[in-house]
């Protein structure tokens, strides 16, 4: 991670952790546990990339006040997603990040409740943010368009019908447009509304965002492949044995690298019209292509 | 139901049902299924009583158009909440209205997204509302802390740690307050917002939807017992065996019917302010206390 996304990443984290907990600060009494398992769901130790991408996109127009509120908002939606993904009944984990998840450390009824509880925190945070009322219709309109059944639930009801079915490349690129790149594109949205983009700034940015998170997907499958032949028990046999399809299965190892190259240069040509404080953008498209786990 | 309020319900169950179509008008391929169980667990046959309450409020202070917008956004948040209230891990329900609850019809997965995703579209729609930016800002605020984990989402939560336990009344009142109440009081303030009420207008609405939720809540209490008592192989009996406190266990049944008396004579008392556009205002009240089931 370079030096100027690291600055600000070490930023961004205490600052989004403070706006969450001072908006699901604690009350006592009957019902306390809604608080307390929400609060749990957002301390999952998270690489809180979207909030990121809230900073790095605004600071790339101008500096901005106040970024901790959309934020802060998309994580919350973010989070919420994680907690009803674990569920038995979606992919059924029991960890995340080696830590238990929400319904194990909670019960199940807890963990449907506090993902319905962010959800609804993600609008309220939009709708009290310190920013003019057209721009907090924007941050509304944004995040519930990304999030909803028309984004990242209809990437997740895609995915679970795709269990067991062969995806094309294009299905399976649609499928992972909505499922993680719908909300990875609203947060540069959001940064770009915060900073006043202009369209032509917002256009590049979406573009960003769309290449970088579709490169995040593709180098996922590599490195599913190329750490599976160094871990004993885990085989790439036993990844297709799931039927799960991967850009790997789909392109070929060699593919799907070049795939990733291209989409690390195309994010980096996009980036060309801003200057330097751009650079955690542009540090964060190498991180991509770069990470090893 | 009195002839105000019958010829407003007509009106209101047609121009919701519409809004809310057209919000998820079917698209084919692949996760489809999703906007389907959403359209399923939107006609579940309710009786619309939180967009009824929109359009009563608002009418209650000048003709309003567009109420279908903010009407079928608290529609989608109460829908939403018994797809999910009905999962298996919270209530369990196989049967609502006497059809199959929507994880019985679909999947638990499918039941679980579609709640997700008709909250994030009660956002949408009221950040695409044909009204002012700051009515549209007002309806999200109002929405969201209604509710979330501050509001319904709370009540759930302290509904879930109540069962097996004694409740006062105070407790009673705190989890109907948020679980049922805050919505129906968000219903009215969303068509106060709609309308422009003053202040002194806003608050007399807001005291009648407390007034009348409370009441509605204690009405279900005693036709619980009342139609126990008709009704074979169900008792008071088995009620009390479930724990669950209710106002008549708490308050005696002749307690409970001068609760519910005392409540309608409120909120007749609130609505005096108004001249006859609050009629069906006034005649839900009644049917409130009036009905049989």
């Amino acid at each position: 991670m370079g030096p100027a996304l690291q600055a600000l990443r070490d930023h961004v984290i205490a600052a989004v952790d403070a706006r969450l907990a001072d908006a699901i600060r604690d009350f006592t009494g009957p019902g306390g546990q809604l608080a307390e398992a929400m609060a749990y769901s957002l301390t999952n130790g998270g690489k809180r990339i979207r909030p990121l991408l809230v900073y790095a996109a605004a600071n790339a127009i101008a500096p901005c006040q106040h970024l901790d509120w959309p934020a802060a908002a998309v994580e919350a939606i973010h989070a919420y997603s994680l907690v009803h993904d674990d569920l038995p009944a979606m992919d059924d984990d029991d960890l995340r990040r080696g830590k238990p998840t929400t319904h194990i450390a909670f019960d199940e009824a807890s963990a449907i409740l506090a993902g319905d509880g962010l959800q609804t925190l993600a609008f309220e945070l939009l709708a009290q943010a310190p920013f003019s009322a057209e721009q907090r219709l924007a941050f509304v309109r944004t995040l519930a368009e990304a999030s909803g059944a028309r984004g990242m639930v209809l990437g997740q009801a895609i995915d679970l019908e795709a269990v067991n079915r062969q995806l094309t490349l294009t299905q399976l690129e649609r499928m992972h447009r909505h499922k993680t790149g719908a909300l990875i594109r609203a947060a540069v949205e959001l940064g770009a509304t915060a900073a006043g983009a202009t369209d032509a700034q917002r256009q590049a940015l979406v573009h960003y965002a769309e290449t970088i998170g579709l490169a995040f997907q593709v180098q996922d499958d590599i490195l599913d492949v190329t750490s599976d032949t160094a871990t004993l028990g885990k085989t790439q046999g036993a990844d297709q044995a799931l039927n799960k399809p991967t850009y790997v299965s789909l392109l070929g190892l060699s593919g799907a690298q070049a795939r990733v190259a291209a989409l690390h240069r195309d994010a980096l040509d996009t980036l060309q019209p801003f200057d330097q404080g751009a650079d955690p953008l542009r540090e964060l498209a190498d991180y991509i292509v770069q990470r090893r786990h």
